[in-house]
């Protein structure tokens, strides 16, 4: 089945070469596009967090592999498939991160932790409720750990 | 900006009708659709959960307001816009739902607490990690608690 989805918001912040790393500070206003109206985030203020989900547009039209392959080509890796990772080239171009919500501020949401390059056209956003997270304890494997080590630094 | 998604697996699970509420005991099946290759989920079995991603396909092409209205129409609760909410009616129609991965076999990952009804087309599914869960307490409005009251039921 196939879906179009349009952007209802744009990413502005001071990222704008595509990088793995150090993404902790970086400070992302979230506008609205013009057909969206500013009390379409009416609320969002009373939350912590808010999943942003985006497109990793530059890689659109990319090379996608989905059978398995080594993280980051770090072969001291195991090989994973593509739903055993979240790198960006991938079916649907789809990220989707939490971040914590700095401020509200009309037709722009300010969040923190987005790790999406200046210019990412969004697609949805969440409010992120503590019934939406994991209620046991979330396990991973040891690769994924020393991946995302200087990931938020 | 516009974008063409297509679904890349389907839900099957005994949830026939679209209802709010009592999703907790809910095992799914996400079989990846022909075109990708079982090897697209090598590796997710090392993480307990993984966040799915997909379309409210049978609601498409239905009403969206994204201006403020009251979750689930309860006046009881406070009017928010549409990024304040995770209702179905939205903006590109996505939900993003963090589920406890049951088992993996072959082309078909089974999952616990995913809200899709069956049928559902998914879009993306990426693994857990500690590291994209918020590392600061998550707080919310006290009405999307009440809200949320039976959801996982």
């Amino acid at each position: 089945m196939q879906f179009e989805i349009s952007s209802i918001a744009t990413v502005f912040n001071d990222r704008k070469a595509i990088t793995d790393d150090f993404w902790g500070d970086v400070i992302s206003e979230i506008k609205l596009t013009d057909n969206i109206p500013a009390e379409a985030f009416d609320g969002i203020e009373e939350f912590s967090h808010a999943e942003i989900i985006y497109v990793f547009d530059k890689a659109v039209n990319g090379k996608v592999v989905v059978g398995s392959e080594h993280p980051r080509e770090n072969k001291a890796w195991p090989k994973v498939g593509i739903f055993a990772q979240r790198k960006k080239n991938r079916p649907n171009f789809l990220g989707a991160t939490i971040c914590k919500i700095v401020k509200r501020d009309g037709r722009s949401l300010f969040v923190q932790m987005l790790d999406a390059i200046d210019g990412t056209p969004v697609v949805d956003i969440k409010p992120v409720m503590k019934e939406f997270l994991p209620a046991l304890p979330v396990t991973q494997p040891g690769w994924s750990n020393e991946l995302m080590k200087d990931y938020w630094k």
